[in-house]
């Protein structure tokens, strides 16, 4: 997947972050275009063209965006709306009834709210699955950050529904690139207990006739492995295997339930999995997943949060600090996945992922980037920025946030926020479901 | 224990919080001295005497000031100091050479930094247990939280040093009464594996004798329970029952690795236990801790952060998702352990726990409480505050905290914020371990 390329022909200097931190070093970080052009010693009274925009770095840390690999946005205006139930009820009784009533505009505004809470905690790339996707990729755009939308199919063995969805994912392909590079498009099956095998085979035919990545949850519950095995003789990674699914283009979500033979399989074909540690514990998946064996492998593994309805909140630091606990609850050794190696989950893993030139601070990088408050009470005595970062704070020590060199917070404040919340809470009480 | 108990003749209105939600309801709640008086329909003309001071409650929720049952609030100087390292060199290389070179006053002012922290995310008491254990009271009075500081034994077996932390401790039992009722005093023997068998029968009887809580760690990890096995022939819930320790009194922090026998002999002596949620799953102890066992035999189960050099933070509210979401990922019930039930772990089971009249926003309990700012964008929309609190905000949300009826931040804003943090400086450089 390549949709969103650097610009390359970024000569004039449009951004300057002046004197923020990397790698324990002020520096300026200067922005041609959507793209860093250099990274140089801190100079107060550096001189830049008419027109390019100063950002104060000082006392704060320049960190990469964050990159959310699994979510479906829109759900952040449900958060909270049905928590502690158990999960076939929780959807068949509250989370399907309601998603049937939602409008794209809808998922717009709930989108632009997961949007904001992003933007808010530092995350600046979003891979979405969700109802509506074209309101989602709207809301990105219309927000300013990096995503990945996926064109949803779930046909439950509907070969009506399936050709339907086949339609629209296609129409999507197109449609989504008028938003130009900034948001890509990925087919999206759902599962394999939804999505027929005709409809999987298709996906896998699609993805690699049009070159965009594949979007898909797998082997999320043992429930799941075990059905696998019953209708098609094999295990969840073999079945994907046969369908000609497996690949560098494939973002495996979930993939808690995986043997030794799945690990390998997934590490021979460059499958990228997806590790999204509060939705598995809070939806009570079963695992824990085995991220030590799949980083042994050689398996490249990233972090998403999934929806804002079992998670609940969109806050990838937060669940950065549960990823690398739970390598060491898994393991029964502390000094797995460390806090760095947690950051590069939803960094420069990522990146790789997706074909980015992302989650680094280094001249050819997207600028994609947030301002740490180095002051911030959870980063004090500042012994070590990862640590912090992973362990003690969480994305409200976000003061700034830029995406394709655009500030789309700073100092706290995202312009939109006001219109956004309004909007949602209208359309909440329309639905009859408004909040506090 | 009962060091703590409330004024009973405040018959003067002191304080007043006007407007904020209790049960979704705007409220005033009416404080004399360290008390709430009573809690009343929101009258915005209400008229106050003179003197009493008004706190404005309006777009706020009113809940009451977490509980943290288990800290060792010093080492809040040392968060991010040596992480994702294996336990025994962490301890025996980092934090013990360190720990020996610390002063009184160096504890003092550690203690006052993880108070702010504690403070600026709504919790107004904590139970801890540290060497110079004066320096946490001291830190505790003067910061204006309530507080019960143990008096540390750790002799491993050397009866020259028991005697003289014996001693230690009976004088602090006495000394710490001078901070008057809000800070109280608990025996502190460290484990099983590091103080002798004697210490522990002399930490029974004197507790027993001076009604003084004994605050221990147990059962932490599976090495601890084969070891005591070896030495004593019994597993370590069935050891500390011998030794008389097991009682009301009691504070089991961990008590990760149980089984069923000890779940049932801990409900039947009334044993209150700890739960370290985090610290657990950072230091890879095992597990998980068997909470719904606990509570389905009737054990009080209360939650603590650990110190911030195995957790990074003290913000007990992250903890609380951790607590709750580990309990399901444990059972596979994703409705195991409720964001309600999680809150009364840090309210009104460590109330209990403690012989104080808190953890509930009522008439007659303590003036311990804290305001949630409502708009925070991360209990937006708001469909479920107790959700909101524990599954997708944190201590963030809170904007007020007040303890024993004194306000100690309002609008975010602690008073010796600046001067904790310059002390805190200063100290790390005299050490040689400057933070960033």
């Amino acid at each position: 997947m390549n949709a969103t390329t650097a610009t390359t022909a970024a000569n004039a200097i449009t951004l300057a972050i002046l004197g923020a931190e990397v790698d324990a070093s002020p520096r300026d970080i200067i922005v041609g275009g959507n793209v860093i052009r250099s990274v140089e010693a801190h100079d107060p009274a550096r001189a830049l063209p008419p027109g390019a925009r100063r950002v104060d770095g000082r006392a704060r840390a320049a960190v990469p965006g964050l990159m959310n690999a699994h979510t479906h946005t829109a759900m952040t205006m449900l958060r909270g709306f049905a928590d502690d139930q158990p999960l076939m009820p929780w959807l068949q009784e509250r989370i399907w009834p309601l998603e049937a009533r939602l409008t794209e505009d809808d998922v717009y505004w709930g989108a632009r709210l997961g949007c904001l809470e992003m933007i808010r905690t530092g995350t600046t790339f979003f891979s979405d699955m969700y109802w509506h996707f074209d309101g989602t990729a709207r809301a990105a755009f219309d927000s300013g950050m990096r995503a990945v939308v996926a064109g949803v199919t779930l046909d439950m063995g509907d070969e009506a529904r399936a050709a339907a969805q086949r339609d629209e994912a296609l129409h999507a392909l197109h449609s989504i690139s008028a938003y130009g590079p900034r948001i890509g498009f990925a087919f999206g099956p759902h599962a394999i207990y939804t999505v027929s095998e005709a409809s999987l085979l298709w996906v896998a035919q699609a993805a690699a006739e049009h070159g965009v990545p594949v979007h898909l949850h797998v082997s999320e519950t043992s429930g799941e492995v075990r059905d696998c095995a019953a209708a098609h003789g094999v295990r969840p990674i073999a079945y994907l295997q046969r369908l000609g699914l497996l690949g560098p283009n494939l973002m495996a979500a979930h993939a808690v339930h995986l043997d030794d033979d799945e690990i390998a399989c997934l590490a021979e074909h460059g499958v990228n999995v997806i590790h999204n540690p509060v939705s598995n514990l809070k939806l009570a998946s079963g695992g824990p997943m085995r991220y030590t064996a799949l980083r042994d492998a050689g398996v490249n593994v990233l972090v998403g949060t999934d929806g804002a309805a079992s998670n609940n909140s969109l806050d990838l630091y937060a669940d950065l600090k549960f990823a690398a606990l739970m390598a060491k609850h898994a393991t029964g050794d502390p000094t797995a996945m460390t806090a760095r190696e947690a950051l590069d989950l939803a960094t420069v893993n990522a990146a790789r992922a997706f074909g980015l030139p992302a989650g680094r601070i280094e001249p050819g990088a997207l600028a994609d980037l947030a301002l740490i408050d180095l002051a911030h009470p959870m980063h004090f005595p500042g012994h070590d920025l990862a640590a912090d970062l992973v362990y003690s704070a969480n994305g409200r020590a976000v003061v700034t946030t830029i995406c394709d060199g655009r500030v789309l917070m700073e100092e706290g404040v995202v312009e939109d926020e006001d219109e956004i919340r309004a909007e949602v809470r209208e359309r909440l009480a329309r639905l009859g479901i408004s909040g506090g």
